[in-house]
């Protein structure tokens, strides 16, 4: 049972799409769900901070076009009520309930940086629930550099929060700078029925479950190892957030996967470089196109 | 001028196409050149010890489909006259000399292992020749774990010659070492005019070519710098003979590149995945299919 009216409707895009609602457990989790009806869908996992208005709609609207796609506010995030936790392994368990309430009972996972140490915990501790898994500008428990998250924001919101963004998720060259600047402009085709910012409390919940998850320790690597998926490990060559050694760190570990690495590119390589990323996206998810 | 008369004959592949000779500087060089006429030629740079007979046949007659396509032997080296220099600048020479002598003013290369030290060379020292560049289970100067080569290969051979192919190009599992088997299959694919094998006196130079440049430094990466050219890098996540983290390290350094690592796969994951390689050397290539 999909209780959402919009699952299905091939005729919304990411900008059209209205907010959906589906209550779970007392949390009230808001979602938008578009693009082909039937099949395995993609849901998204976002990055620290981020909302749904988050998601680039190059992204979302080219993988709409063949799977179908769920993009969400995990609890206590933006229109989603609730109490943000304060660890990967809770939001772990609140993206399920909010997946499972959809009706789906397995699923393909895109998660980016913070969305993707969520999507490594769903894929390893409830394997049988995911299909296939895309992790962006993430990295594994015990990443290297991500400790430093709060310096690291700072450092990208020193001129301003108008460019906090390309400064945090792009390189530093003319040409990516160029890209990220067409990616914020594309966040903001989405003119209706905007998220509201994240609040300051779920912003603090999300960066000490980030940083514990830095602290972490799993030095034997059983969580990547207990990955037995498919994964798609993408990221640009100077990630600040979490450091770009930590993807190959993925690639090393979890068995069956694909790393792309592009140069030039940041955090948000999955952005810049959306064209080749949603093709290589299309391959791995074995999409007949 | 190509004084091939092969040269452009689409009719010849791989396995039939006549081995060839040109002269160049009192050096006479075996290349067989065939596939799709006309276009910017991919050259093909062999590893170690290998001879045009150890290009793998789904690799290079998928590429002939549409692109021309030449392997060669470079001096010294089997079927080819002259005697193998003992450094990587004297192969790149060597290697423009052949290339040139066929006509060539600008051309991609796709360097494997010690021909990816050679393409590097070529790319960075004498840039107007080379337009794209592919980069297979290689490294840059002073690659980690190079300069154990020799033991690297005697491990490969414990159990024989006839296995050492798959225990130092693929990885320990299964599906890897059969992946190896059928890539030692199509390796004979080939029936005639086969080339010789590498002398001692090849053999040993290049080794000490490879050596040499693992324990060479550049500290300022001033040659992955200088490569200015696209770059596609691949390999196995477990390349036992240039350590995988060598190909982070090219596209940490080289300015435009894209990084691509398969899991459960060595040195020769260019083979052992080489539907997919072939598919992003096309993409990569910009060919239109």
């Amino acid at each position: 049972m999909k209780p959402n009216s919009n699952t299905g409707n091939t005729t919304f895009t990411h900008q059209t799409v209205p907010t959906d609602y589906v209550d779970v457990k007392g949390v009230k989790f808001a979602y938008r769900s578009f693009g082909k009806q039937g099949g395995i869908p993609i849901i998204f996992l976002q990055h620290f901070t981020g909302t749904m208005d988050n998601w680039d709609p190059a992204v979302t609207n080219a993988l709409a076009k063949n799977h179908h796609v769920v993009l969400f506010n995990n609890k206590g995030v933006s229109t989603s009520s609730g109490k943000t936790p304060d660890t990967i392994s809770e939001m772990a368990k609140d993206a399920i309930d909010f997946i499972k309430a959809l009706g789906y009972d397995q699923f393909d996972l895109l998660g980016f940086s913070l969305g993707g140490f969520i999507a490594q915990d769903i894929a390893a501790n409830y394997p049988m629930l995911v299909r296939k898994l895309v992790l962006a500008g993430t990295g594994p428990i015990g990443s290297e550099g991500i400790t430093q998250l709060e310096s690291v924001i700072s450092d990208g919101y020193k001129d301003g929060p108008a460019n906090a963004l390309v400064n945090l998720f792009f390189a530093k060259s003319a040409k990516s700078i160029e890209a990220g600047r067409a990616f914020m402009k594309r966040l903001q085709l989405r003119a209706n029925e905007r998220d509201t910012p994240s609040t300051n409390e779920t912003v603090g919940a999300q960066a000490k479950a980030i940083i514990t998850f830095g602290y972490q320790k799993d030095d034997e690597r059983k969580q990547l190892l207990a990955i037995k998926q498919p994964v798609l490990i993408v990221n640009g060559t100077t990630d600040l957030i979490v450091p770009t050694i930590n993807s190959y760190v993925l690639s090393q570990y979890i068995p069956n996967s694909k790393l792309i690495i592009w140069s030039d590119a940041g955090h948000g390589g999955l952005f810049q470089h959306h064209e080749d990323f949603v093709r290589e996206v299309e391959i791995f998810l074995g999409t007949q196109v």
